[in-house]
């Protein structure tokens, strides 16, 4: 699929802010699969349309994770982790994405897996460093992200766990094995 | 078994400092028992025996956890987490404590459990907050611990838990999810 046409199908599931977002995502997944050789068309698709479930009812993503019959325990975490696998199906269904490369980048966009792909990695972290974004610990991230994938993605997932600690939230589980399997490497 | 029987049975397995360490753990979960409704026996007896595997070499604990059969993911994860299993193993052995409360207690002292017991958080709780230590956090675990050793135990797992992360060293899986059934509650 084109830029052009992937936007324009994206553009109609997305507010104004989510969409500026994800050209941003877009533009900084291009630069980091040139720097460190992931499929820059692969990384263009993955990133337009990582967020495209984003504003799906929750009670509709659920039913499509039920249906598709795996990664079921998501269901029992936050909801904001529901439109990566959710994602994943319906941009398979919707918009006729069959590249096994790009559906897991979209499915694995927030939460992670161990022994990501490059393309995971890529799409992980141009979510995270996008220049719109601004929280603790970004620039740090962004740095990192010059020279090292890996350890930009594990800063990221640190600050991550961190920040769902401090607010008492859960800990997606997935989230410290990707973690775990990276720092051990 | 007598608070003295015990004791005198723990020193030989502790260098002095471990021992003066489970001496004031007796002390605080005795206290916590008294506090907060867990039998102050199984409590005193517990916390005696909690870190008797302490300087078993690396190998025994390992070759214990393996003939047991249970709990073997533990074996990926730092050494530092297997003197509570294996201790909950010896102390079975060695010193003829059968009692399954105080044997859990011993066994999930380092990593805690989803769903823990009372005597569980118990132990865990004055392993942590034992006048001894001194670390950054402590005193709101203190604080905590003198009026809800749920609210106590969550802190003291967030800490354990960043203080992993910081230190780039791995999270065992089953610490988040105590702290995640934990958060739930």
């Amino acid at each position: 699929m084109k830029r052009d046409e992937a936007l324009a199908c994206v553009k109609k599931q997305l507010t104004e802010a989510r969409y500026t977002h994800t050209i941003r995502v877009m533009e900084t997944a291009i630069e980091l699969a040139n720097r460190f050789g992931a499929d820059v068309n692969k990384a263009e698709i993955a990133a337009i349309f990582h967020d495209y479930a984003k504003f799906r009812p929750k009670e509709e993503m659920k039913q499509m994770i039920i249906s598709e019959g795996e990664a079921l325990d998501v269901l029992d975490f936050h909801p904001e982790l529901w439109h990566a696998p959710a994602g994943a199906i319906l941009v398979k269904k919707e918009a006729g994405i069959t590249d096994e490369d790009v559906l897991s980048a979209i499915k694995y966009h927030t939460s992670g897996r161990p022994n990501m792909t490059l393309l995971e990695k890529v799409i992980y972290v141009a979510d995270y460093i996008e220049p719109g974004r601004s929280f603790p610990g970004i620039e740090e991230v962004r740095t990192l992200a010059e020279t090292n994938l890996d350890l930009a993605l594990i800063q990221a997932l640190k600050n991550t766990i961190i920040f769902l600690l401090t607010k008492n939230q859960a800990v997606f589980p997935m989230t410290i094995a990707t973690y775990n399997t990276l720092i051990k490497q």
